[in-house]
C-alpha cells in the first residue's frame, strides 16, 4: 500500500456453467487521506496514493479555501496519509469547509443550484468568458484517444478515472488518475498551481467520466475555458458552464459530441454564435 | 427543477468535418439536498432528486449516524432542497460528521485503510459472516440485465448510477438511481431502513459502476451480504469485504464475474471453498 497505485489481489474468475478458476488482478488502490492546515485535520479524502501535495493543493484552491499559493510555507507528507498544510505566519484560510461533500455548495446561504453557481461565481479569481481561445472539433476528438494512450494504470485496473490537460494544439500537458474524479482534477489543479500556470487560459480539461457540478466548480476556479466529458454532464454543470463562461463539451466519442454551453468557441464550419433558444 | 430527474436542454451535436445541429438533451438533474437534523444543518449533497427522505435516513443509518429508525420522530421535506429530520425527545445522533467525505472514516483515530475498515467493524449492527446465503453465477449473470431494463431513466439520459436491490432468486425489489452512486445506495439503504427490512440477509446489491470503500461500508451496514458491480472494485472495497464478511463480486459482464471475496456464497461447480492463498 506504500504509495503504490495498483494492488495485485487474488481473485477467483467465475463463468456461468463452466470453471472457476482463481487468478491474481490488479485492483486500484484506494486509500485515505487527512488534508491537515496548521495542523488541525481539515478533511479525509479516499484517494489513490499518488501526487498527494498537488492533491492537496488542488483541493484548497478549487475549494475556495486557499486563494494563493503565496499562503503557503509548506506542503508535505509527514505520513503515508496526511498531507500536512502549513501556511505562512498570519496566514489563515479564506473559509472553513462545511460538512458537505461539496465545500463551496454548502456554504451557500440557502439550497438551491442557483445559490451553488453563485457561490462559485463569488469565488473564483479568474473570468473565463473574456478566454478568447477556440477549439476546433477534431482537435476535440483526438483527445479521448490521447488521454486513453496515456493511462497505462487504467489499461490494467480499469478502476481509475482520469483528468488530462491539453495545450490549445491538443497535447497532453498533464495527466492525472484517481478512484475520485474529482481526486483526479485536483491532483491536476494542484499541479498547475504550484507550477506557476493559473489560470489555465486556453487550456482544455478531459475527464474520462461524466462532468458533475463538483467538476465545472473546479474547471472554473483554475480558470480553464473548456471542460470535455467522454460521457454525460448534469443539470447542474451545464447550468453552471453557462453562467461561468465555461465550454462544456459531453459524450466526446469518435468523431462526435454534444456542446453544453459557451459553443462559441467551437470552430465547427457552421455553428451557431450561440445555441439557438429554441430547438 | 422541481423533482424531476431528467432537465430537457438545448445543446448543439457536433460532428468533426460535418455539420453543427442544435437539438434537445435530456440531462440527468443534479440539485444540492441539505440534510437537517433537529434544526441544524447536517451536510450537502448533490443528488438527483426524488427518494429524497430515503437518502436521508439511509445516509443517516449508513453512515453511522442513526443507528435505530425508532430515533426518528420525523423526516419530511420542508422545501424542495432540504431534507428535515426530527428526532424523538431526548434522543441523539449516534456522532458528528467529519468534514470529509467519508464521515466514518473521518471518525477513525489515525488514518490508514486499516483504521477505516476497523470503524466499519465497529459501527456495523449486522455480522455477514453469518449469513448462509448461496448464489449461483448465473443467477448474478442475469442480474445487469435486469437492473438496465428496469432503468428507464438511465437509457435517456446516460448520466445516472442505479443501484438494485435483489432477492436471492434475482427478482428485483427496489430500483434507485442518482448522479452520486454512494447517493443511489443510500436511498435503497433508506428505503429498506424505513420498511422495516433491515437486516437484508440473503440479499443482492447490483451497482452499475465501480464499487469503492464507501459502497461497501454502506452494504455491510445494511446487512446485505452481496455486493455486485458491474465495474472494478477498489483495494480498499475488497479488504472491506474480506473483513466484514461480504461476498463482493466486481466486473459481472455477460457471463463471466470477478469475485474478489466471500467466495464461499458462490456455488459455481467447482468453486473451491475459498479463494486459495497462492494463484
Amino acid at each position: 500500500m506504500s504509495g503504490a497505485t495498483t494492488a495485485r489481489r487474488r481473485v477467483l474468475r467465475v463463468a456461468v456453467g463452466g470453471a472457476a478458476e482463481p487468478r491474481a488482478d490488479l485492483l486500484a488502490v484506494e486509500e485515505p487521506l487527512e488534508i491537515r492546515v496548521d495542523g488541525e485535520p481539515l478533511t479525509v479524502t479516499m484517494r489513490t496514493p499518488g501526487d498527494d501535495i498537488d492533491l492537496a493543493a488542488g483541493f484548497l484552491f478549487t475549494e475556495g479555501l486557499l486563494t494563493r499559493l503565496d499562503d503557503v510555507h509548506e506542503i508535505r507528507r509527514c505520513d503515508e496519509n496526511v498531507a500536512a498544510v502549513t501556511l505562512k505566519q498570519g496566514r489563515t484560510l479564506a473559509g472553513r469547509p462545511g460538512s458537505g461533500r461539496n465545500f463551496l455548495t454548502t456554504s451557500a446561504c440557502g439550497v438551491c443550484g442557483k445559490d451553488s453557481i453563485e457561490a462559485i461565481r463569488t469565488r473564483s479569481a479568474f473570468d473565463l468568458a473574456a478566454d478568447p481561445v477556440r477549439v476546433s472539433p477534431a482537435m476535440l476528438a483526438g483527445l479521448p484517444g490521447r488521454l486513453r494512450d496515456a493511462q497505462r494504470v487504467f489499461s490494467r485496473t480499469g478502476g481509475l478515472h482520469a483528468a488530462g490537460l491539453f495545450r490549445p494544439d491538443g497535447t497532453l500537458l498533464v495527466l492525472r488518475e484517481d478512484v475520485g474524479r474529482h481526486n483526479a482534477v485536483d491532483k491536476v489543479a494542484g499541479w498547475a498551481l504550484r507550477a506557476g500556470r493559473l489560470p489555465l487560459a486556453g487550456h482544455i480539461l478531459l475527464v474520462s467520466g461524466r462532468a458533475s457540478f463538483e467538476l465545472a466548480q473546479k474547471a472554473i476556479m483554475i480558470g480553464v475555458p473548456v471542460l470535455a466529458a467522454v460521457s454525460a454532464p448534469s443539470s447542474l454543470a451545464a447550468a453552471l458552464a453557462e453562467d461561468g463562461g465555461l465550454t462544456l463539451v459531453g459524450f466526446l466519442r469518435g468523431s462526435m459530441m454534444n456542446v453544453y454551453a459557451g459553443a462559441q468557441r467551437v470552430t465547427a464550419e457552421d455553428v451557431p454564435a450561440s445555441v439557438p433558444a429554441r430547438v
